[in-house]
């Protein structure tokens, strides 16, 4: 039994933490522009947060461990708010998927330490780079990958892959408008897969620069159609010239796979 | 050299047995009216005729091994069409897939026999059911799975699906519109597997009835929920009742995987 004066429904004291939640979160990207709230567009972090409104009343920040781009997918998403509702964990999850569209869902839902935040906690990500790499396209798998007609060696392709791991400067690297004032980063695994004509390039690391997953996917299908040696991309991370890295690949074949706590 | 009066790229005389081309063709169901041409609709056939159209000029008809319902998928549904034009196979597939929307795609082209008929020469075909089997939906699989929330036992699944295998009387697994004469159909194949939460559902037969594969899915997945039992429908292959089998299963879930000749 409560002692007089409380209740379990009463209004929290003002001073009381709020509950700090964590979301898993998959996506299809396709048809937003990206996680980030921008006025006018359709993103993946403005629908969280409508529909956490909509269950609660409140107008929370949804943080998201990485901002993906436009089009850019996510199996593996991590964001989190702080909200005053009681509302318990899995009708809390069901709610939510309840108010999202059918291209975003709510894989879990968790009650986090009051100090966990998605983006800062993070200790890395995992990354896959999927590639369709066959004479004709594939209408099933348009959506989720990048279609590259031309052979790829992948010997070739590992080799130059084997180059990125550990710690590098990256700054040939990344998309021209990246404001990082550090570009040394550490990558902990690369990994290619061939999957009959499926490529997939599996990048963990523990933190990246603007574009970066998508110029390393880039430069490692130069290198496998021969437009790249893996020597001029060995040349590339010492000299951190952009102008010399492959192209950025494009969105669609990206997913964030895991955020690692 | 040639003789007098013949030269290459003269018109064909009119006796002269016109090209038979076959196509292999995936698609993604999602946005289409399904297979079949119907005016105001947008079809698979419809774009296929239109896109021989572009290039050749022709009115042709092309003809499916099978009219796939709306929303159902194919990896390798195979055509036929009669011209007479000369294109080479390779630029002929090039040319079709300039003129294709990106969710259909002619995979491969060949010149065919005379007397092969996409339809009439077809000895079988296999299609694939897959279930998205979790508490929460997957945006990344929703165009091609159908969500069941409930768990599924795969064991008892099984033992049903072996039901189906071999020589039946599938009246009680068709759609009520379905004007077919004789329904014993023969499937040589009904495998389950799982593959972490999706699983598949891989039939092949020699010929199906109107809704058969997607009636046949919505049963097993019955019986994997509890809400039959593997002998009502044993029962049922016996009595033919459509109104005691599972529910149709949801198009998306479906794809035609191969034909066979």
């Amino acid at each position: 039994m409560n002692p007089p004066g409380h209740t379990e429904d009463r209004d929290p004291p003002a001073a009381a933490p709020a509950r700090n939640i964590r979301l898993t979160v998959e996506y299809d990207g396709t048809d937003f522009s990206g996680w980030q709230r921008q006025p006018g567009f359709r993103t993946v972090q403005a629908c969280l947060e409508q529909a956490v409104r909509a269950m609660t009343g409140e107008s929370v920040l949804v943080r998201g461990a990485g901002r993906t781009d436009a089009g850019v997918h996510a199996a593996g998403q991590v964001a989190n708010f702080r909200t005053s509702a009681r509302i318990p964990g899995p009708g809390f999850l069901r709610g939510l998927n309840a108010h999202l569209p059918g291209d975003i869902a709510v894989i879990d839902l968790q009650d986090a330490a009051p100090d966990f935040d998605a983006r800062l906690s993070a200790r890395g990500k995992t990354y896959v780079y999927r590639i369709w790499n066959h004479l004709t396209r594939s209408p099933l798998l348009a959506r989720s990958t990048w279609h590259c007609r031309a052979p790829l060696d992948l010997g070739r392709m590992r080799d130059t892959a084997g180059l990125f791991v550990g710690e590098h400067d990256f700054r040939a690297f990344r998309a021209a408008d990246c404001e990082r004032r550090t570009t040394r980063r550490i990558l902990r695994r690369v990994d290619l897969r061939a999957q009959g004509v499926v490529l997939t390039v599996e990048i963990e690391g523990t933190a990246f620069l603007k574009n970066m997953v998508r110029i390393l996917a880039g430069t490692l299908v130069a290198v496998g159609r021969g437009a790249l040696s893996p020597e001029q991309v060995a040349a590339l991370l010492e000299s951190g010239d952009r102008t010399q890295a492959g192209p950025t690949a494009p969105a669609r074949g990206l997913c964030l796979l895991r955020v690692h706590y």
